[in-house]
C-alpha cells in the first residue's frame, strides 16, 4: 500500500486557503461521552480561524462549553461526485469572541442572521485553527499546519 | 428559554426515514485522542443501518478499528439556506459486513465504485444505528430512537 498523503505543496495550500476563505457553512464535530456530535453550522472565516454564532439552546453549544476541542468539515459538494469534490477538515479550539465587534462582518456574510444576531441567547465563538487535512479529490490528501493556511493567499 | 426539541411525531419519523433512505453520501465523525475526525463518505442505507466502504489507507478506517462508535450527518443542503435544509445526525457503531454479499446493491447505488470495489484493500462495514437527531429546519428538532426509524415508511 502506498501512503495517500502527499507532500504539502503550494497548490495544496492555495486550494485549502480558498476553501477556508469561501466558507459560509460547515459541519461541526464536537466531543462528548459517546460518538461525536455532528451539526451543520454557519461560519465566518477570519484569517486562519472561523467565527461561529451559537445559540444557548443548541446541543453543540453545551458540548463546546464542556470541551472546546472540535472539528469542522468545509467544502460543500457541487453537482458532481461528492467524493471528487475538494474538502478541508480542520482541528480547532473554541474560545469566546466579541459579538458586537464582529456584527457587521457577520451580517455581511450571513444577511439572514439579522433576524436573531442580537438575541441575548446567541453568543459568538472563535474557533482557533490548529491543523488541517485537505482532500483535494480522490486519492489526493495533504496534511496542513496553521502556518500553511496563515501565510497563504487563496487562488481565485 | 424554551426547549427546541419537540415531541417526536409521525411527521418527524417520516422525514428522518426519507433522509436516511435516500442517503448516498454523508459526513462521518470518528473518535480519537483529539477532536473528532470528520470525512465525507459514500454510504448505502440498509433498513435503519448504513453500509460504508472503507479503504485500509483512510484515516477513518484506522479510527473505526480502534473505536467503532461513530456518527453520520445525512442530508445535503440544496440551493437554499443550508440552515433551513433538513438534516439527520445519527449515532452508530461499526461492525464488519459481507462485502461480496452487498456488491450488487452497492454498485447499483454507487456505479462509479465499480473501479475499486473489488480491491483487496477495501472493506465493507455496517454502521448499526443506535439513535438519531433530526433538524427539520430552523428551530425544529426531534430526538429519534432506532425504533422510530426501523418501523417507519419514508414519505415519497
Amino acid at each position: 500500500m502506498t501512503d495517500p498523503i502527499r507532500p504539502t505543496d503550494d497548490g495544496a495550500r492555495r486550494q485549502a486557503a480558498r476553501l477556508l476563505s469561501q466558507a459560509r457553512h460547515a459541519v461541526l464535530g464536537v466531543r462528548g461521552d459517546g460518538p461525536p456530535g455532528l451539526s451543520r453550522v454557519a461560519v465566518l472565516p477570519v484569517g486562519a480561524d472561523l467565527l461561529l454564532l451559537v445559540s444557548e439552546l443548541s446541543r453543540h453549544t453545551r458540548a463546546l462549553d464542556a470541551d472546546p476541542d472540535c472539528a469542522l468539515l468545509i467544502g460543500e459538494p457541487g453537482t458532481g461526485d461528492p467524493l471528487a469534490a475538494a474538502r478541508l477538515s480542520l482541528e480547532l479550539r473554541a474560545e469566546a469572541a466579541d459579538k458586537a465587534a464582529h456584527r457587521e462582518a457577520w451580517l455581511a456574510w450571513h444577511p439572514g442572521a439579522a433576524l436573531y444576531y442580537d438575541f441575548a441567547d446567541f453568543r459568538l465563538l472563535r474557533l482557533v485553527m490548529r491543523s488541517g487535512f485537505l482532500v483535494g479529490g480522490f486519492g489526493r490528501a495533504f496534511a496542513l499546519s496553521r502556518a500553511d493556511l496563515e501565510n497563504c493567499r487563496p487562488t481565485a
